[in-house]
């Protein structure tokens, strides 16, 4: 059984994220389905990037990811089915596969323009059922099939990538900034675990507007409960944390916020 | 593997609807479940009607709906089992499954009242685990095996059917209501493309209390971001749209509020 | 196909739960899932207990539970893994559990001890896609194939075990408590049906901070819209309502909140 799995922006109100699924069932029922989030916030295609980038690799091969956060659907944008790391992938073309797609082994991207692959009648408002549910069932059967992937369209390089903000670093130092919030209020940051240690700061301190010199730990009950910490999230990513609470709200952290961590035990504020 | 598509008002904080799926799986392992959603405000059975309506037809055939927005639970309201269109529908009598149920042809409405397709102890408030679900369970089976449904009960022809507005035609104008607001704030109304093509009305403008001489486009980037714009929806439905914007809450829409369409490019306010 | 049903606080808006389906879904595809709730309130551990506690019996046998709610993640608690009437459960030890064991016969209990039942890689954040759900997955493949359960470690007695007030009864008066409060503002009490028709109150009115003398009725539509009732709910408690309202708000009760039910019909306030 293959597994489809879903990012979108489409919430689990209305009747949207069941079209897709009835598409995908219309095509073949020997699926799993998954649906990692619908509650991307609406058109916000990098948290659904960044979703995509921190969920995709748990994932056994052969899982095709259908990710739908498309503010420009109806447009000349284009829509990419990719394949890399022995997954699919189907989305929009506007940066949404981009982190993903920047983290697999030559991956292989190509613009979907096969009508095969996509309903006969496309609304111009709905191409998570039309263009991309439809593809994602036929990717899925390909992959399973260990078939090549050429007949959904024309290989291309110049997809859209999303700007990673890399890490500065410096001896001693490192600037990044808060790339996620998620439910619990932890402020996830572009800082890797290896690049952390690579500079020899993962027994370091962390600094945001808002918070000075905020310890690195292993998990959240090193602290007293309402006390803030860092640690290294399960992406692999640093985040700043607060035990049993939320650090987003107690420091006011939003996404772009900057955050620095500096070598040593001691108090070095920034 | 028959699909068990569910749409209901029991939310998903609860243990509500895994135990319906309880239910469906000690009757067999076999089925392919999607949840259309489980946010129906609470009660309200007409939005209901409408996800089951906008939702039903892209399903392969087999599949069958579990329907429960059901207030007078416990009550003496009678449990409607039915098909029609290759489909299968579960649910109160209540007018719920009453708008799909008109847009199939000659459907086979039964009062439910077999007891061997329910549950042997039947709660006074949880129908939904007790009555639908069961029963959606064996009517699946039934579907696809394709034998006759006679065993749930007798046939009915005078199943509680919602009001729907027929929307007014006079040259050159049509006059609807708003009848669904969506996750992203469009405001759906009950003028169908169809309709609108007869009355030669796709090219033309619309106005609602708030809203004046707004664009009938294709697709929402059409119009710069944060401008209105009305545009058949994916449900083949005329709604009221904003660009990367909310236009319930910019024109204030709500369910039941009138919309007018007049040809024509030209401003033509009412 | 086995059922793997999830109770967890990780909510639906991050990557969290699909993480946990995708690493059950790398060691086995055969499952069906359950989500029974993703939205247990973040930490509340007596919440998800209840939930457990109102939804496993309903599921059928063989079932495996994954309950989450975890603020001790990372620290010493341990990793339980057990059986009982014919499920199998797993969790955190901390009292997730414990309701739902105390209801069935002769449950065993293990400490997870054993690496080859989890993932290589233990973050020190997320045990629920490295620890639980693996656990999980290996122990619906054991209950499938009837194996025993020793393997995945040392069985114990002193789990840990959530007080449960019990109703305090005297002749003709039965005093208890909110335990849960749904979706609908139902508050659920920890007055079982049983007991109540023991104490011969299934006739009585209900009294609470703010309610007074409300009649126990069978269900919802016995009084008049906007009124008060209690009744038996379907997971066999007794709750305090409003017919089409919320009781909760209305009553402004919460969990904790004394409730007392005396016999008669006669008004008999406290």
């Amino acid at each position: 059984m293959s597994v489809v799995a879903f990012i979108t922006d489409f919430g689990t109100i209305d009747w949207f994220v069941g079209s897709m699924k009835a598409v995908v069932l219309g095509i073949d029922r020997g699926f799993q389905f998954v649906d990692i989030t619908h509650e991307v916030p609406a058109g916000d295609v990098e948290a659904g990037a960044f979703v995509l980038l921190s969920s995709f690799s748990v994932f056994p091969p052969g899982t095709v990811f259908v990710a739908v956060v498309d503010p420009g659907v109806g447009s000349q944008r284009r829509a990419l089915v990719a394949t890399g790391g022995g997954y699919g992938f189907v989305g929009p073309d506007n940066g949404l596969l981009s982190l993903a797609l920047g983290r697999v082994r030559n991956p292989e991207v190509r613009v979907l323009d096969n009508p095969l692959f996509v309903r006969r009648q496309i609304s111009a408002t709905f191409h998570g059922r039309d263009v991309f549910a439809p593809a994602g069932a036929h990717l899925a059967t390909y992959l399973a099939k260990q078939r090549p992937i050429d007949p959904f369209g024309p290989q291309i390089d110049d997809f859209q990538r999303l700007p990673w903000f890399e890490p500065e670093l410096a001896p001693g130092r490192a600037r990044g900034l808060v790339i996620y919030i998620d439910r619990f209020g932890n402020a996830i940051t572009n800082l890797e675990a290896s690049l952390l240690a690579g500079a020899k700061l993962l027994q370091g301190r962390a600094s945001c507007r808002g918070c000075d010199s905020v310890p690195l730990r292993s998990y959240y009950e090193q602290v007293a409960e309402g006390e803030p910490l860092a640690l290294i999230g399960s992406s692999g990513f640093m985040e700043i944390a607060v035990n049993r609470g939320s650090a987003a709200e107690r420091f006011g952290l939003g996404i772009g916020d900057a955050i620095e961590v500096v070598s040593g035990t001691e108090t070095d504020s920034a």
